[in-house]
């Protein structure tokens, strides 16, 4: 690997640990725990790891009894920044325990257990990818792990590795996974620990007990760079409406926490449009009245971030998406028979009423591909949607309207952009080369405490890293049961954008101002070597949210 | 404005200035210079500012007689990372000579000039944009100033300012209109000198004289970093080819830059393809070899850079556009009048045999914008294709047929990106930073030295900024004649990828290597205030060319 200028300056950064973290350690035990609800419903499928306590960890002088820990690590889903110092983090703790302990990493994700794909992970190795980005030092994988035969599968190569713990690095479904494996080898008392780390940039694996998923930092501040660049062009140029996507299905803290960084002229929450039980027009509507507001005094510019879930939070949009999966798969021949182009109005005429209205009113390319590029289940594949493009083309048609009714008089151009796969793997700020190094040394301290079916937890993250707060979670704590392929499942509780929290009220108290004038914030690139008060600030929304 | 903590940060930098320019400054004349070819055409043309002398400035300590300059400066064209720094060195340069000298700054680009829009720039103007990305101190614009009602007009204000020098920071085409202006307000002894500054982030504004021009370093770093987590996650995911299009219509230095940069699968120069009459089907079937290779050691994922300008360096697309061009105009109703689903196969039977076939090659999407989203003119819009998804979809057609013959089987899937308007108006660099703020610094010397039709100049840019050479070169020498919109023109011959040159050169001897085996890199973001062989190299294209 040739490394760049700034890979081998960060190969030697080390990361600041709280003092809690940097000798002996002993354990605090806190009050047994309950789950977040549906507590009888959980305990009863977790009679083995429910209820346990808190953990924190506290330096002490006195002397640590301590033997060789052998550990295998996995990295679960999507690439997140710092997941290198994860691994970084959990090697160094097992040696510092005792010298003879060993790292396995499990190729691939999951996978890599379950078909007993692996390697050591030596010192030299570990050496290689400290600070740096990515995934790549053993790789990652979307396998799921919720099949006895998987696990058993698994207990075989941690047998023969004489593996005592199991660390699995990954988001709200991985970690709910990882619980149910712990459950399951303390079940038929198999001699492994189950420890997970709270990993997804997507900001959604957040409760009272983890402030913030690892890699939101890094991502968020990587898309805000190039959403500043952006800005500062459209302020330039003025005569382009940047319309922005940003990765994040399921929750728009991303785009909440970006906003809140550049200050742009409008930024969607898609958890706000279901809870108003928005339309599609509705949003299209807002852009445009801020698009004119702005036209008015002369200001044809201006930017839009969107969150990549969007159109799945439009209650009348799911509702035809429903009824568009519904119909086709009882009329698909019907339907294919159809000549290309009457198939819109084909689709037009047999839905209901509502949903009829909506389909019309999509750009021609969305009604297309809505009913045409299907998944191999005949399903509308909704991810497909190029959210941003539909936005903008929605608003020109819109506005082009209100021109023929005299009611605009601008110029309107559309340019649109999508962020994701741009921060993954992005070098993690000093925030979460910290933040992960943390979880990986405390990781490694619950193993020492010999639990398992925890969460690794460091808190008090706006304080400066040397006060942090490092302990265990028990991952039950964070469950509730949903439903999920049409069956009541335990999982960890999604967090979804509080619109009662302060992030977004903030957001609410500014946006008529950002709307309005141009208000823009130029962030920059990620700063690894200046002052403290610029290179090591965590997120926006952590800020707001711990503030007073 | 509410300022980032980084620009805060870098509003505190002074950038680094050549030896020459930090104090009192005398001229060196060097030897009167012809133009690069059509020397009799060009004199004829410039009359007034031909053949004048190369100037370098020498720092001396003899005293120099000072009197108050007033200063216009005009941004033209596509926003460049270091606008503003030219702007605060030509403040302090001509502070420097007197404190009473005054700085314009036409607003929103040329069009400020003819319609005597303007502000005053102050030195609490100045220091809220010093280092800082983007053209929003005055704003750009992209009208060109070709008529001489323009450059009366332009005078009138030059007068009521009592203005003496206009500067112009634009690309190639933005300086040969300044050359234009110079000569004609020499030609009417109007008291105004007109001094060019060399922007593009494109890169082709280079020669013999002008090493660089200003923001490609920043640009092509920016892209670089967000490439690199790109391939950081392709290594890591381990499941997708990236197809990512960078900005850079007429040259591909962005894309070269940027592969020397980051070490990807494939990159592919536009030069190369037209210099070798490669077709569409050639450079699809490469990359489709690429993957075919890499797929059979098991590696189902990589990376390919595209410059945005391919398309139109393909010898038989310009040939396909022509003739779509010409069948289209005579026979738009005719066309008009055929079904939608019809359109193709009208098209391809109306097309001659070689451009028939190039059409039925093309993606549905291609082949339907080519001849339905036609410009006002009626023209096809090349730079509508999204040249990303083109090569994506068709690679993938091809490795599809590749395995129904059973010669290949991968999987294959693919992911778009376009990087531009990330990196136009990002922080500059502290190359960028330093190079800009000398070039201003330098063309308030060349006010100084009382010349006209000149481009400000700093050479020998792989030194360390103290050793740099400051000085001047006569617009006209880097000129030629061309054949624009029918009619031969004075023009600055634009620099296209040298494929001789030691860049390209180099690309060439790795090129199989990175193709075949994982080589990236990871750049990560831009850095300024590590170490300087961090924050403070230039190029890789400028330190290969000035390699021995």
């Amino acid at each position: 690997m040739i490394k760049s200028a700034l890979q081998a300056a960060r190969g030697q950064y080390s990361p600041k640990l709280p003092k809690a973290l940097r000798g002996s350690v002993k354990v605090v035990l806190g009050e047994a725990t309950q789950s977040v609800s549906d507590q009888e419903a959980i305990k009863e499928l977790f009679p083995n790891t429910y209820g346990l306590p808190k953990l924190t960890f506290e330096a002490t002088t006195e002397a640590v009894e301590a033997k060789p820990i052998n550990v295998g690590v996995i990295l679960s889903g999507g690439q997140a920044p710092g997941g290198h110092n994860v691994i970084s983090g959990i090697f160094d703790g097992i040696k510092a325990i005792h010298p003879d302990s060993k790292l396995y990493g499990f190729l691939m994700g999951p996978d890599g257990l379950v078909k007993h794909n692996y390697k050591e992970l030596t010192a030299d190795i570990i050496d290689e990818y400290r600070n740096t980005g990515g995934f790549d030092i053993i790789g990652s994988g979307r396998t799921k792990l919720e099949e006895i035969e998987q696990y058993d599968k698994g207990l075989e190569i941690i047998k023969k590795l004489s593996i005592n713990a199991l660390i699995i690095v990954g988001g709200d479904d991985s970690n709910t996974n990882a619980a149910v494996l712990a459950e399951y080898y303390k079940s038929i008392d198999a001699p492994v620990q189950v420890i997970g780390c709270p990993k997804t940039i997507d900001g959604d694996l957040k409760n009272e007990q983890i402030e913030t998923s690892f890699g939101f930092d890094t991502a968020t501040k990587v898309y805000s760079e190039v959403i500043g660049n952006i800005q500062r062009d459209c302020n330039s140029a003025r005569k382009y409406w940047h319309f922005i996507k940003l990765m994040g299905r399921s929750a728009s803290h991303i785009a909440l926490e970006c906003a809140l960084q550049v200050q742009p002229n409008i930024a969607i929450v898609s958890e706000e449009i279901e809870a108003k039980n928005l339309t599609l027009d509705d949003v299209v509507t807002s852009i445009a009245e801020a698009v004119a507001k702005r036209s008015a005094k002369g200001d044809q510019y201006g930017t839009v971030l969107i969150p990549e879930g969007l159109v799945e939070f439009i209650p009348a949009m799911k509702a035809l998406i429903a009824e568009l999966n519904d119909y086709l798969a009882h009329h698909e021949a019907e339907f294919r028979a159809v000549p290309a182009d009457e198939q819109r109005a084909y689709v037009t005429a047999h839905l209901s009423e509502a949903n009829s209205a909506l389909y019309a009113s999509l750009p021609a390319t969305v009604a297309r591909q809505l009913t045409l590029d299907r998944d191999p289940h005949g399903n509308v594949q909704v991810s497909l949607i190029e959210t941003e493009k539909l936005l903008a083309e929605m608003v020109a048609t819109k506005l082009a309207a209100w021109k023929a009714e005299g009611k605009y008089n601008g110029k309107f151009a559309a340019l649109t952009h999508f962020f994701g796969y741009e921060g993954r793997c992005a070098m993690p700020s000093n925030f979460d080369a910290d933040y992960c190094y943390a979880l990986g040394r405390t990781a490694a301290c619950l193993i020492s405490a010999g639990v398992t079916g925890y969460m690794s937890s460091v808190q008090n993250l706006t304080a400066p890293a040397e006060e942090w707060i490092a302990g265990g979670i028990p991952t039950t704590m964070m469950m509730n049961m949903e439903r999920r392929h049409g069956a009541m499942k335990p999982v960890i509780q999604k967090a979804l954008v509080d619109l009662n929290g302060k992030p977004f009220q903030y957001f609410v108290s500014k946006r008529a101002e950002w709307a309005e004038n141009t208000c823009y914030v130029y962030p920059g690139p990620i700063q690894y070597f200046g002052p403290s008060e610029l290179c090591d600030q965590p997120s926006e929304t952590l800020k707001l949210e711990q503030s007073k």
